[in-house]
């Protein structure tokens, strides 16, 4: 089957209960799928674009008070739409970061963070993450000093994940934010993991920035995400135009540099704005979504040689196991190898761990029902079984 | 009816023929539309997604085979995906543009072609055209001399659309480039409203760097577009991350930074892959989409009083009407003021001119059928002589 000239038609939530890491909480809703259908052109949501022509002012359909939405869900003043959480670093950085700043990253900060910094020309600076795989306030502000001493200026701006990509664990921001602003350094809260999945509270958390991934955490189409800010930052972040023709005269009104103008057209803001509805209700579920991943990582645990090496008990649902002790050991032995694991948890309607590995790997269950985690917990321990391992009874 | 909370189902192309002047190019294909609901979630094409872990490496969907044609198709040697036209720009600019540096771009350019000027902290110098709204060669090698004479360097980047979105007229980029080069300026042709429409050829033009649009012109959903280049300057525009983690010594392998690694997954890339086989076939039809425009220019035209404002024969479907002397008059009397001609023509099933407008006003006719643009024209007239005016017999 086919969707367009060698294209295969894509079906792995169709066919599978899907752990991938990344995807869990960008899956469409049903009401994305519909409105993403009727707003398929690209200047669909520009039917009715009025004066002062932009974006976020747009009435019908309702995005202005979809922006306010965003602003209200994260506890932040502003929000804007952009093209992914990346297009968020991005802004931030070309506005707060002059060639040769320093900035704060955290071990665990994203790729993305990164290029966001070198397109500015800023200079980085990690901060290392403790036994724990947290990164603590008190390890911000050694580095804080240190760097401060070393290059006699404090960073420009700091990025923390509030979850981490790598071990999905929860990282005291607001800690780490009020450390920072001792030193008067602005904070970028990346919550690329969190903002849709779990409640996040920008203002209790003392950040500066937030920015959310659509595609990530918002079961909307990519490329999209929201950044959002204070008051006290807004007009800086979202400076609208001040460049002119020198000929013509001509300006561009109310055009924010930053955004380039407007962001998200069509499939994109439609899909976002239809699936918020459910994204409130599922981040006040979230106690519930995280019982069915400890669910799983219970039952991982109890076979034998099997280790959490994300926090535990999770406090998000992307985690980071190590079998090196258990299903590598099936993997040495195996005629399918390290494909062994994967193999066995299609044979049984599962996917989305990374092919082939049986040391580290990560999985993430958000989104499951009761029923189905309890499902992959037991399909994990039959695995286990099958290849004559070891399970702990509870 | 609707497609999510408060979200009325759009239906403008399903009830009228639309001539909105931004929508016709980027309606999207059956196939697109196919392609969208089977990869609606954001990381839907990275399912396969190998070493080196690159959007344009991906092998399935065929995303590597896509960008290579994408290249292709307008003549260039490579090709990148892009968020929407303007993220092309601003890559280009912050590639090439350094704080004070002069910009040359015309009186018709975009705004978000000087937004990427300001962000990259150049200076516009703009091109004027002629009386008949074309930018000539002369102008852009008189303005070269006179900034390169005034500024004491010459300009670092040249901007020029292909055709303008103001009068839908085409400009001799050949001419303008061939005079860019005699001064070493390297020339970004602005195919917003031309890639994917009309075919396209690059390297003919002397381009150094093509940028199209997804969602304007090429039948896919926004954000949506690309940037293509040269082997002389791809590994300057596409260079990849050299930033490393100073104390984790992590490095970022491929990514590209003004990529900011990854762009466009899910909808994005696969409603424009999906379209494509159709997109290049139309491109080899544009006479007979040409035909169709001229066909309802010349009944426009026949309205006494009514004046085509674009170059005439038309060369794209993008057209600039002036009717003062004649719609406008009749809105002077009616009762529905200005907006009795969108009214009118809303009644007769087609829709996409401005509301209020009655003087100057754009459509853009691009992908009727033969027997849709004569009804267009017919209707153009009906209205004229149900309003009092006087038709000309051609």
């Amino acid at each position: 089957m086919n969707c367009g000239e060698g294209i295969d038609t894509r079906q792995v939530d169709e066919l599978f209960i899907n752990l991938d890491p990344i995807q869990a909480g960008g899956r469409l809703t049903v009401d994305a799928m519909k409105a993403v259908l009727a707003y398929g052109d690209g200047y669909s949501v520009c039917d009715n674009c009025e004066k002062p022509f932009r974006l976020d002012c747009i009435k019908k359909p309702p995005l202005a008070k979809f922006h306010e939405d965003l602003a209200a869900f994260v506890n932040m003043d502003v929000a804007r739409l952009v093209p992914g959480a990346r297009r968020g670093f991005q802004a931030v950085s070309d506005t707060f970061v002059k060639k040769g700043d320093s900035v704060l990253l955290t071990a665990y900060s994203h790729y993305t963070e990164f290029l966001s910094v070198e397109q500015a020309g800023g200079i980085p600076h990690e901060v290392l993450a403790d036994d724990r795989h947290i990164i603590t306030a008190d390890a911000v502000a050694a580095r804080i000093e240190e760097v401060t001493h070393t290059t006699g200026k404090s960073p420009a701006l700091l990025f923390v994940e509030e979850v981490d990509y790598q071990y999905g664990n929860v990282h005291p921001v607001k800690e780490i934010a009020r450390v920072a602003h001792q030193y008067d350094i602005p904070v970028l809260c990346n919550g690329a993991y969190t903002v849709g999945i779990m409640p996040v509270d920008g203002k209790d958390l003392g950040a500066d920035f937030v920015v959310g991934s659509g595609h990530k955490s918002m079961a909307a189409p990519a490329p999209s995400g929201m950044l959002a800010t204070t008051s006290e930052w807004a007009e800086q972040l979202f400076r609208t135009t001040r460049i002119q023709g020198d000929l013509t005269g001509r300006t561009f009104g109310v055009k924010e540099v930053e955004m380039m103008g407007c962001t998200l057209m069509g499939v994109t803001s439609i899909g976002m704005m239809a699936s918020f509805p459910h994204v409130k209700k599922r981040v006040q579920e979230y106690d519930k979504h995280l019982a069915r991943c400890n669910l799983i990582v219970d039952a991982l645990c109890s076979i034998e040689g099997t280790k959490v090496q994300s926090e535990y008990p999770r406090r998000h649902p992307l985690t980071r196991m190590n079998t090196s002790d258990s299903f590598d050991t099936v993997a040495k032995v195996h005629k399918k190898r390290g494909f062994f694991l994967l193999s066995a948890l299609r044979e049984r309607g599962i996917t989305g761990i990374i092919a082939g590995s049986t040391k580290v790997w990560k999985f993430n269950p958000y989104g499951l029902t009761d029923q189905q985690a309890q499902y992959v917990a037991d399909m994990f321990v039959d695995i286990a079984k099958t290849e004559g391992l070891s399970v702990h009874t509870p």
